[in-house]
């Protein structure tokens, strides 16, 4: 065999390899909690030896953080926002299933680690806004527009608050467990938020 | 000395104890972290013995919620958020100073360490929301009850919502590091936010 011919393999390989390290951090960060996530424990569970995973990742946050990339680089994650024309059916839709991953046990745990670090290190925040937080709020942002573009929002909104008002309450509740996150609250959520980001009579008249 | 004659002595350095020791861990945390807080330290600055601090709290998170709970009772905190009649001017002013709060170095790191205990810690989450959020929440929501009454708001609006709709946003963007926490910032969010929860056209025509 060339070396040519051994890359490809090879690079299979590691791909493999990488893809079983992100998916042990995601699973046992959900069994044992942040606190007792190890880089040895993350090897035994992918199958691979400590030093593959230091070769790649400078920490457990930054291993939980790329799992965390990989999910969100889903096909789901990719193809934006529902668009039927509807607004408020197509948010609520939206804020229920975010309503539902949140109260997911699978998720709770990971994300609550994730958001920990996120809280305690200003440098993976700003990695997470750009690389996280930015593209999925461009896809909010995008079905916003549309609406925008229909007459069914302000056109002088301010797009990144109005992302903020919809989605914000449910992080919180979730976080600080401050009330019940539930589909009814969604819906209210959306209801309350929208009446005040609709064209007002001014503008309809202007 | 009789007993009785020397315990009000006992209970005003008792107390005199206990203020040193909130005052120590919330300095403190500011300055070294939660992670490298420690009762040694926080005994050390108060001038008391570890065994002072673990008679009265079982962890060093227990006397950082207390150190919270102490400065949430001072005279400012009790006294309900100002009512001149102007919802959306008490507002503005009440949110930039959330804004100048959130911004202080002096608050953000014992702020950031409460909230990583929350965050994994259910029974403390619920034990802030009944003793510190709940409080504060129910003076928020004293002055939309005010202003509903004064026909500013509508009146089936759900005050818990819209308290997350105007405080969350803020929170959020300070945790997540997820934009600039400005004054302008929380201007923008009352406007907009005020916008939804109006008595809408349908409401004053009924």
């Amino acid at each position: 065999m060339t070396t040519q011919q051994r890359r490809p393999s090879s690079s299979r390989r590691s791909e493999a390899s990488r893809q079983a390290i992100l998916t042990a951090a995601f699973e046992l960060v959900g069994e044992v909690g942040y606190a007792k996530l190890s880089i040895e424990g993350i090897a035994a569970r992918a199958g691979v030896g400590k030093q593959t995973i230091y070769r790649w990742w400078p920490s457990k946050g930054a291993v939980l953080f790329d799992a965390f990339l990989a999910l969100s680089a889903g096909p789901d994650e990719q193809q934006g926002l529902p668009d039927t024309g509807d607004l408020e059916a197509d948010l609520k839709l939206v804020l229920r299933s975010t309503v539902v991953e949140l109260n997911d046990p699978r998720y709770d745990e990971p994300m609550r680690a994730l958001t920990t670090e996120i809280l305690h290190d200003p440098a993976l925040a700003a990695s997470y806004t750009e690389r996280l937080d930015a593209p999925m709020k461009e896809l909010k942002k995008q079905r916003l527009r549309s609406a925008q573009q229909a007459g069914q929002l302000r056109t002088d909104l301010d797009l990144d608050l109005a992302v903020d008002l919809l989605w914000g309450p449910l992080l919180n509740r979730w976080l600080l467990r401050s009330g019940p996150l539930t589909e009814q609250y969604a819906d209210t959520l959306v209801e309350t938020t929208l009446a005040g980001l609709r064209p007002q009579r001014r503008d309809v008249e202007a």
